[in-house]
């Protein structure tokens, strides 16, 4: 059974889809172009060592090209480190993202699910977490977290380094969403990768650069253990030409970013003020293009009572570990936006 | 170490590749102009279920869309399902592509390898291939097979697959190449996949269509425990959305079709001809794409000595059980196969 977002294919034509967090910006014009002009080399195979699409992230991400892995999408990282790193336990933070619990099932390691959000307050208590770590794990975050859309910062996130050092763990981290905070500065590892050598960062184009059907991920770590293993449980031609062709754009596409970036700060407090104001829910600070909601009603029952608007959400069923009482809801353009709080408005207030 | 054809990118821009063995027609009109025109559908997440690609695939080889399994590129297939069937041996007949052996060394399992190949015949001795059979095996044929070139009939594999019955195997027959053949009546096995039930055939659009950098296998198969296995390892979103849109278009393409097979009945027998001509070069007669040669040089001097006409070679380092005075050459355009045959014949004739 499938419980993802942007599921869209069950639902009428013209649904707005709320439950996928993805950039409503959508393909750049840049993009569009190069793939028109490059569309004869899909007749080619691929590089099989992938040599200029990790150039062109390294460049992006200033890291040395020998520490990155490239994967079919994110998930592909995350499935395969998990299955492959020689460790027998997954431990995550939660309520996150459901796909690392289904990775852990696939590999047939032990899960552990530590529920470390303080919903009250908005934050991850680390200090919780991290005295709940055992020894000898895969330590999977997602950060900025999906779906509570919170980041922990770099400070936090060394310290916690330092203080599970010697419990022989690997900490993977999921930043999936990171350049939607606008703040890598404050929030992204990457640049501690060379300095932490169980440390392992992983990114996508499939958010921010509003691409999930070209599937493209990648692995950041120091780690020769991880890199060997991901290098042998590759299998040849993993990533398709489309996916390198974007590769040599979107980094460069500076117009795209900071559209992005203005859009998002714009429109993430327009929702915040406005879902406040809607009696019975609570909208959490994000630092993300999507927000927690909580509510007095049963999120079932919110699901299917914006239906009728052809408005799809996400519900916590494709989660770990969060209450019935929480929707989450993307962030798009200020037109779908103002239609998702108008729905709200009609259905719950008056 | 890769020594898959097609890594053109060791070499010059302007080499011409004779190791891979794609369809030179390239892209279709009609595929460019579909992906010119869906390709703002690369914004949203391809169908979790891959309903619309599975059902173009099912209309495609008339086979019920519950049997179909779809992959990122055949080798995805291959790789998933060695690692995932209950059997602990992997046999393959040999020669042939080298991927089987990989994935049986990923899977941990134990790989036999059974020369079966007749060099003087030009055929598989079947009943060689049949007495050296393992119990609890996953055995996997190439049809046809790459390097020799050469299809089994229909009618002797289903003769071999009454012969093992008992033996408690699944048989994984790989048509990557089939459509090459002209001939899918008398040698594919897909419309056997319900007679048999521990026959898995695996196809791909990458050779036939001149698709390798679009990367979309699939499987069929009547057998649950392979379906299951399949969908349990794969990872959500394995195939992006450019595969997905190739899938209305490419099947239906009969103007694609039929010139490609026109193509490859000419050049086939321009190539057998003119090579056969060549003193110390014995061509074998192929049902494919590509030509295996036997010459009384070593290859690798061959290969060194057409990489000053900037042609690029197969030689027999990427497969398994082939001697040093084998090459492979694919079939190409009128224009390109020219340019070997005279290459050839400057250096080894004059």
């Amino acid at each position: 059974m499938n419980f993802h977002g942007g599921n869209i294919y069950e639902y009428d034509n013209n649904i707005i889809d709320f439950s996928s967090n993805i950039n409503p910006l959508g393909v750049s014009e840049k993009l569009k172009n190069a793939i028109i002009e490059r569309i004869d080399e899909v007749s080619i195979y691929p590089d099989i060592n992938y040599n200029k699409l990790k150039n062109n992230i390294s460049k992006y991400i200033n890291v040395d090209k020998s520490m990155i892995t490239v994967g079919n999408g994110a998930v592909d990282i995350i499935y395969r480190a998990v299955q492959n790193l020689p460790m027998n336990n997954v431990v995550i933070m939660a309520p996150t993202f459901s796909e690392y619990r289904k990775a852990a099932e696939l590999s047939g390691k032990r899960f552990f699910e530590i529920p470390s959000f303080n919903f009250e307050k908005n934050i991850f208590d680390m200090s919780f977490f991290d005295s709940k770590i055992h020894s000898n794990s895969i330590i999977i975050i997602c950060n900025p977290n999906n779906p509570t859309g919170v980041a922990i910062d770099k400070q936090s996130l060394t310290k916690f380094l330092k203080n599970i050092k010697d419990k022989g763990c690997f900490v993977i981290i999921d930043e999936a969403f990171m350049e939607f905070t606008c703040n890598e500065n404050k929030f992204s590892m990457v640049d501690m990768c060379n300095e932490f050598e169980n440390l392992i960062v992983i990114r996508a184009v499939t958010k921010f650069f509003g691409l999930p059907g070209i599937r493209l991920g990648y692995g950041i770590s120091s780690n020769k253990i991880f890199n060997e293993a991901m290098e042998n449980s590759s299998k040849p031609w993993d990533i398709n030409t489309f996916a390198v062709i974007a590769s040599a754009v979107i980094f460069n596409d500076y117009e795209y970013i900071e559209k992005s970036k203005k859009w998002i700060k714009e429109e993430t407090e327009f929702m915040y003020e406005n879902i406040s104001k809607i009696k019975g829910f609570l909208p959490y600070k994000t630092n993300c293009n999507f927000m927690l909601v909580k509510s007095d009603k049963n999120s079932e029952y919110i699901e299917k009572a914006l239906l009728k608007y052809n408005i799809l959400i996400r519900i916590p069923k494709g989660f770990t570990g969060l209450s019935k009482n929480f929707i989450r809801v993307a962030i798009k353009d200020r037109e779908s936006n103002i239609k998702l709080i108008n729905a709200l408005r009609s259905e719950f207030c008056e």
